[in-house]
Formats: C-alpha cells, sequence, structure tokens
C-alpha cells in the first residue's frame, strides 16, 4: 500500500516516523502471533508487560538515568501534572519557584495556585511577549523545587542550556522537546512530557522522577493523583493507555535502533532547524523569525510574512505543496514549523525550497 | 491481509469489532486523504473536530440522551472519576449514597474518603462475597448523588434494573456495560465508563452529564479535575487522547449501524450469555457459576470448576483451541468469559462447545 503522505509540521499531535506507523499497522489485528491487537489486550499479559518494561528500558538508556529516576506513565497530559507536581510536593510552608516564559508555563503557575501553593515567579519573559529565555535568574535556596518549560511551542523559544540552580532539583515540562537531544538529567527531580510531540500519540504523558522527590508525596492524595501509586506499581494501579504506550515503545526504538540515539538526533534536528533558519534569515525580511535569536527552538520554528494575507496564501499554497500543519499558535497567529524527531531532513528540505520560491513570488 | 486471530474473552482491554480493528488499520498512514494518520493530525483540525462531534451525536442517539446531557471524554480511567465525582459534586456538609457491589465500588467508595467527603455505603453484598446486587435499599432523601457499579467485572455481577432512588440522581460507573442495552438515561445524573471494555481501546472514559450537576462544581478546582473545564470546551481544552477517541467512534458507529442499535445489541448480548449460562447449569456440576442467578452479570461470567488444578487445564486447553482470556480476576481466582459487544457469536459458540467436551472428558 502506497499512501499519499504530506510533509506534517504540526505542532501536536504531530509527525510519527513512517516506519513506526507500517509497524503498528501490520501489527493491529495480531501481534506477534497472539491473535488479537495490542488494543485487545490485557494490560497484565506478558505481551504487554514486555512492551511496557521495553519503552521504559530505552527511557532509561536513551537518557542515562541512574537508579534513582522512576519512569512512568500518567494519562491527562502536561495539564494533569501542572497540578500534580505541586499537590504531590509542595506541602504547607514549602515553595516553588517557576519561570514564566509562555502560555503553558503560566498554565503551570495558575494551576499550582488554585492548590493554594505558594509559588515564586523567579523570572518571566514577559515584558516582550515570552520572545527569549530569561538568564542570570536568582532561584531560592529553599524551594522544593524549579519548574522551567524546556521548549515553549507557541512563541518558538527553548532553553539552549539549563540554569544552575545551586542544587535545587529542576521539574521540567519537556512536552515539545523531550528526546530530541542529550541533557545531564542528573539535576532534574522531575521532568513530564506529553507525548504527542516528539514520542508518540495523544494519551500518555511520561513522567520521569527521582526518588528523594517521592519522600515528598503525602499518604492523603486521591490514588490517580499521587506519583507513589505509578511507581510503586510500574503504571499499572489501574489500566494504562495501552496503545499510546506501545507506539512511545516503538518510536523510542526507532530513535534508539534506526536513528542511533540522542546525539544523531539532536545532529539531525539542529542540522534541520538550521535549514529553516537560514532560509528566514536569508530572506531579505520577507520572513521575520519571532524569537530573539539566542532563544530559538530547534523544534517550534516561529515567523512571520510581510503581511497576514501573505500567511494566509502562505499557508494555503503550502499545503497544495504537501506541507501541513504551518499555522502559527491561534494566540498569536503568523506562521511556525515544527520540526520535531520524526519531521524528515527531505520535508524540511522542501520546506525551504517552498519558501525561497514564495519568497520570490511574493516579495 | 488474513490474520490469525484468536477468540478473545478478556475482560478489559477487550476484543474490538474486527471492522473496526480494519478500518483504524487502513486509514493508519492516511486518514481520509489528510496524508496523515488520525494519530498525527491537530486536535484542532477539521477532520478531528468531525471525529470527537460524531462520537458525541452517537452516543446521545445510541442512549437516547436529551439535551440537558453532555458527552465528554476524559483521561484516568473509571479510577480518577472515584476522585473527580465526589470533588466536583459534594460540598462541605453535603452527603452521597454509595452501594458497595465489589471491588470497584470499593475503590469509588474509598477515594470519596480519602478526599475526606461525607460517604453512606446504603447497601452492601460483602457479606455474601459479592455474589449478588442488594434489593430494597433505603437511600438517604438529602444524598446529592447515588453512586452504583452498574456491573461487576471481578464479581460477573449486574443490575438488571436500576433502583428507585426517588429522585436522587444516580451517579453510575458503566466501565463493563455501557452501550450493551438501551436503559433510561433521565435518571442518571452522570455516567462514566472507560472505553476498554464495551466501547473502544484503554486510555479514554466517556462521561455524561446532566447539566444540574455541573451547578455544584466549583471553582477553585485545578481545570483538569473541574467537569465544567470539558464541557465548556467540548472535551478540547488541553490535547485529547485523539486516536482512542477515533476508536471509539468507529466502535459506536458499528453498534448504530452494523449491529442496529442497543436493542438489539441488547438481544444479542443476551443470546450470548444464555448459551454459555446453559452450558455451566447443564454441566450437572462440573462447572458452577459464582454469581447468584437473578444477579448474574451479561458481559463477565464467572464460574469455577471442581479443583484450580482443573481449572489450569482448562484455561490452557481453551487457549490451545483458540480462546483465549478465560483466566478469573487475580484476587478471586477461576474461570471468566467476558461476553462483551465486539465478542461474536460464533466464538461464544466455539467456546460452549470447547466447556461441553471438556467437561465430557473430564468430569
Amino acid at each position: 500500500m502506497q499512501a499519499n503522505r504530506i510533509y506534517n509540521f504540526n505542532p501536536g499531535p504531530a509527525a510519527l516516523p513512517l516506519a513506526v506507523l507500517e509497524e503498528i499497522q501490520g501489527s493491529l489485528l495480531d501481534y506477534k502471533g497472539s491473535g488479537m491487537s495490542v488494543m485487545e489486550m490485557s494490560h497484565r499479559s506478558k505481551e504487554f508487560d514486555a512492551i511496557l518494561n521495553d519503552a521504559i528500558a530505552r527511557t532509561r538508556r536513551l537518557l542515562q538515568l541512574d537508579e534513582r529516576f522512576h519512569v512512568i506513565f500518567v494519562q491527562g497530559g502536561a495539564s494533569l501534572q501542572f497540578s500534580m507536581i505541586p499537590m504531590n510536593f509542595l506541602a504547607d510552608g514549602r515553595s516553588a519557584d517557576y519561570v514564566n516564559t509562555g502560555t503553558w508555563a503560566t498554565n503551570a503557575i495558575q494551576e499550582a495556585r488554585v492548590l493554594n501553593k505558594t509559588v515564586n515567579v523567579v523570572a518571566s519573559s514577559e515584558d516582550r511577549q515570552f520572545t527569549y529565555i530569561p538568564r542570570d535568574i536568582v532561584f531560592n535556596p529553599d524551594a522544593v523545587y524549579v519548574h522551567l518549560t524546556s521548549n515553549n511551542t507557541i512563541r518558538g523559544t527553548q532553553w539552549a542550556a539549563f540554569p544552575d540552580t545551586q542544587g535545587v532539583p529542576i521539574v521540567a515540562d519537556m512536552s515539545s522537546d523531550i528526546m530530541s537531544r542529550p541533557f545531564d538529567a542528573g539535576r532534574f527531580g522531575l521532568i513530564y512530557a506529553g507525548a504527542q510531540k516528539n514520542i508518540g500519540p495523544a494519551g500518555v504523558c511520561m513522567v520521569i522522577i527521582r526518588d528523594d522527590l517521592l519522600k515528598r508525596v503525602p499518604a492523603n492524595l486521591p490514588s490517580m493523583l499521587k506519583y507513589t501509586t505509578y511507581t510503586s506499581k510500574n503504571s499499572l494501579y489501574n489500566t494504562p493507555p495501552s496503545f499510546a504506550i506501545y507506539t512511545v515503545q516503538l518510536v523510542l526504538k526507532w530513535i534508539e535502533e534506526t536513528v542511533g540515539g540522542l546525539g544523531r538526533m539532536e545532529a539531525l534536528n539542529r542540522k534541520k532547524a538550521e535549514v529553516v533558519y537560514r532560509g528566514i534569515d536569508g530572506s531579505g525580511g520577507f520572513y521575520r523569525g519571532t524569537a530573539e535569536p539566542a532563544s530559538r527552538s530547534l523544534m517550534n520554528l516561529t515567523f512571520r510574512l510581510p503581511s497576514e494575507e501573505l500567511e494566509q496564501r502562505f499557508l494555503q499554497a503550502a499545503l497544495q505543496a504537501g506541507l501541513g500543519g504551518l499555522k502559527g499558535h491561534r494566540s498569536v497567529g503568523g506562521c511556525r514549523a515544527s520540526l520535531y524527531n520524526a519531521v524528515p531532513m527531505e520535508g524540511v528540505e522542501a520546506l525551504a525550497d517552498f519558501m525561497q520560491t514564495f519568497a520570490r513570488k511574493n516579495g
């Protein structure tokens, strides 16, 4: 079957590796001789156990996690994590530091405050419309954690390096750049990522927790909102989103075995982003990147055209050329190319060519 | 492609209609000419909007819901609903009635109590190991709601008819019998169902809420734990589990268009259960149903054999004969045939034949 696929620059849910989709397709009626789909399989079967444990083992290897870390799968997306994190870690009288770099960070702060938790916003880039990542931040040494959003899908900014928090554990929303590059996980207390951008479909959130933070979890939380429920039962307290976890497992396998690990993944992602940023910067002002250059994201490349009318025409013509998902977030407008892990270099080159041609014709 | 499928009697995740799996398989690389999988598609695209709204429209038609009802999709399974229900509906000083018919009802009661909510257990079948559905229950007229579990997967019991609660809204966990039969939804304030038994894969919970209960939702709840977040945004406040919702949509379409609605679904389910119960009751005591006859479930048929050793042999021989998922829940042992909507009559007949032969050889 030769499917008519487009190049998909969606911000999430987003492109998946074609090889992963083909493997899912091939196993959809009969997974490895079990006579059933993974969707129809007991989450307590040996087949699903192997899927789950393989996804965890690959995560540990890819991120080089030591034995202090637990890898769990939670439902509700990053948005539920905004609540679970303060619920689980901030006892009365304790506080956390938050860095506000845009919509998702703002939501994380709000959700903590709804719970009457004490949150200190130690830095914000709101003064320049979230177009940069703050520097030289002074953190509170007695904060339980420092929360940051590693990549900002809407404004197209990304932390190039993580700040020195003087030993306070970093809690990071990595929904839009998890597994896109290597980093030193040792300084993180918790990492969370809705899967639907870099590692899988919507409906599952990967959470990586360090042991010392688990000790802060209070006893009197609802089971499904308590990290220890997941860590003590290997994410099988109740039925997990098994098919989504299966897809994540296949994507992680693809990153590890086909791409060759996070070093190579980053090199590829860096090359992809360079091709498009070069096109933007070399367009003589026709395209204008919205993020400050030092804070530019390798995942979500946001740009404007000379007018909104031209932006509309750009989006339509791109779609006709087989380039989809380039519309900017509805809260900011403009254009955005999301170049997540699964977006292939051919697609990026096709986009850059298209952009050049469009600028020439309309500039 | 001719896949080697078994008859799947799993208690959940469970069998899906073959036609649904084939449709998913066919659209996996290119959904309706979009050039991408539903997994890769924006949850704010017109294609996904059509999927979501069709799933809702079919639910409304199948259950004959009037305009007071909202249909939403939530993550976290029924287990998260155990917490969300009291969190959203039980203000200080108010209480709810709960009927305890087994493990899941017990968990629902526990999760409400963890939140310091006032819960009155007005009836329980724990005295006879949850083998029956309580009758002649006296409800508290000032309860905010009456919570019950419509079908009990572990003990194989089911409410044949719902109790008269004197106008107090019923809140029902229908995870294991939603869409298996028609019922009068008008008396229900909230219905919830993890999809992974009768209507889809794991990873999405259908919740049906009546307007008057929404008025009780307090303002200061985390967004993801507040029903009004979902009802006001048509389940699109954040990225929903889109592929799971797509699968639910296809199953509902199958129930409506292929089976012919809930009346026919019930007739078929009743016939399927009769075939197996007849085999149990006609086995001269070789098979022994564990639920009291008047409370028997049409969905999960639980039975024992003369010895645990014979049960082991039964399960092994059944699997060799292409009949899978017949093991009882690990907390009670024995055998269990789950005959959810998607289990075909041929499979049920194959099971009944197998049971008869096994009894003859080993009786």
